[in-house]
């Protein structure tokens, strides 16, 4: 992936830091408007991680890091120790913000671990450590798109669900990533992507992300993925992944549970691209996961109309499982696990 | 199903003939507005038909029968053979207003037939054929109804996707029906109902129809449908048909299919519902049914308002095609095929 052409293939940056102020590009306005709030104060990220306006696992987890250093700036202490204890308020309200998502507190642990070992520059400390966790993300997502890629057979065509882009990290995104680079490579031919009910993150986000780069991009309804895999239009199921078990179980938005049911019917290939701090070796297995159940009123309404009875019940659990024997390769910044299993994930990932 | 108390499970009616003109429940207002557009004419009928004011094949055909008589009206005739060739004009406009919808031509060969074979009262004959096919058409559901809800063991809980209920047929519904009879019964204790992208049948009309009728039904995001059947709480998935092949192949609303590739996957039932005017023994299989696919614009805009970037390509195939060896029964007013393939089929439909 040397010679790849980044700033051809990935022109958005969900999170700007300017120095003294956070901007944060405004997901809940996409793709009609693109306007970046700008947070200059921990509790401005906190609001605006808690509202949606930054979304997706790896991003919250540095705009969470960035509201750190925001915090700081707020603070007067003697030494580390003192900032500690004075920062952490505000890094419990960042972490309360969307306690579900693990990059947050994740981020929020690498953040005090810096404090903690800082000498008398901590405020730089802090600063060089969310940089840090800003770019390691970044390079991460390229090393990923260059591990994916090289799975995909040149001519295939791939489907993709949620947005896992850029607009969801630092940038290239996870299994967007692997898309990115695989269109690159001139591996993909076709992408398409499902709308992904109920907050329509396909329809509004990862079509419009691709669409920025030049890369074509076809919507489809969530439950026409089947008959599309069908048609032979279709090598790869490559999608992101919220929390991946030690198993190899792997949860993930609602839906992809069912992608990798009808790939398997269909002989097709199913990817889970995701970074290493993804990996929850504590959790056995996908049956341990508590899945979150959200709202029935967000599928009372349907892209801001109303379009169901007043009275009607709804079930909308947020996320899915999806057990480690429908998954076809693993991939991490570490490499790549194919058809992982509690060994193999292992013999990655340590105990 | 003798004392099945109709009056308490099956309340809406979407055709209402009044003796000189033809109420059509405006099924584009619902669920917000009940309101019952009146046809005068043939014409009328036909644009309501274009329009999706009344929608479901066995509703479009009943309709299109009542049009012809309100065609009769308008016309002066000798004879039944002279009437014919005036109508027929009027026939193919009608005909021409849904041209994929199979019980439309099948009701309007139906209403030819009831000409030519009329004597005298010609006008009398093609009302009482109209009368037919509507009454036909409720106790063909009433028998699926009961046929249907006899596969299902008390206390389970079943799956529906799109609307085949009251809205679609000339009451009590096809797959809607069986669901109907199964609660009647207390053989169905949990109805969840898929929303259906991108027209939102079910979120729209499915849960308000069965509402009216004083049953609870749970909504979900159609990718949430393997989830729940992982949960244990569905043990069939019925559906309605647009088409059934020779080989008991069956044509349906799109998502269909993928419904099937999963409820095979978690050993849950399938059940196809449909009078027998929908099987179709000149097509052999599944493979010859062209699938209609529409304009990319109803992807780009969910109930009302525009969620997709400008620019964006779309797939929108409006039917799947289901492989008879995922379907575990097929209802039709004639009896049941269990585990439906050629030989089955032939036996119950002849050549």
């Amino acid at each position: 992936m040397d010679d790849f052409d980044y700033a051809r293939y990935d022109r958005i940056r969900p999170i700007r830091w300017t120095g003294d102020a956070l901007e944060l590009l405004d997901q809940r306005k996409l793709p009609f408007d693109t306007e970046y709030l700008t947070c200059r104060t921990s509790d401005d990220v906190a609001a605006a991680i808690h509202a949606l306006a930054v979304r997706g696992a790896p991003a919250i987890g540095i705009a969470a890091a960035w509201g750190v250093v925001l915090a700081e700036r707020d603070i007067e202490a003697t030494d580390a120790r003192d900032a500690g204890a004075k920062l952490e308020p505000a890094l419990q309200r960042l972490n309360a913000a969307r306690p579900t998502a693990v990059n947050l507190a994740w981020a929020l642990a690498r953040m005090r671990a810096a404090l903690a070992r800082a000498d008398h520059d901590w405020r730089g400390a802090l600063e060089r450590e969310a940089e840090a966790i800003d770019t390691e993300d970044l390079a991460a997502n390229r090393r990923m798109g260059a591990l994916g890629a090289s799975l995909i057979e040149p001519g295939s065509g791939v489907l993709t669900h949620c947005n896992t882009g850029s607009l969801a990290t630092a940038g290239f995104g996870t299994a967007l990533g692997v898309i990115r680079a695989g269109v690159a490579q001139g591996r993909i031919e076709q992408v398409f992507a499902g709308e992904t009910r109920p907050w329509l993150q396909g329809a509004r986000l990862t079509v419009w992300e691709l669409q920025q780069d030049g890369i074509d991009a076809t919507l489809i309804a969530d439950s026409a993925a089947s008959h599309l895999m069908k048609t032979g239009k279709v090598q790869w199921v490559v999608v992101g992944a919220d929390r991946i078990c030690a198993n190899g179980d792997t949860a993930n938005k609602i839906g992809t549970y069912q992608l990798a049911i009808a790939a398997r019917h269909h002989g097709v290939g199913f990817m889970v691209v995701a970074p290493s701090s993804t990996v929850d070796m504590a959790t056995p297995s996908g049956e341990m996961i508590e899945i979150e159940e959200r709202d029935a009123a967000e599928l009372h309404v349907v892209g801001g109309s109303r379009t169901v009875a007043e009275g009607i019940d709804a079930w909308n659990p947020v996320f899915d499982v999806t057990p480690h024997d429908l998954i076809d390769a693993i991939v991490t910044e570490r490499g790549v696990i194919r058809r992982p299993d509690a060994a193999s994930m292992r013999a990655a990932f340590g105990a």
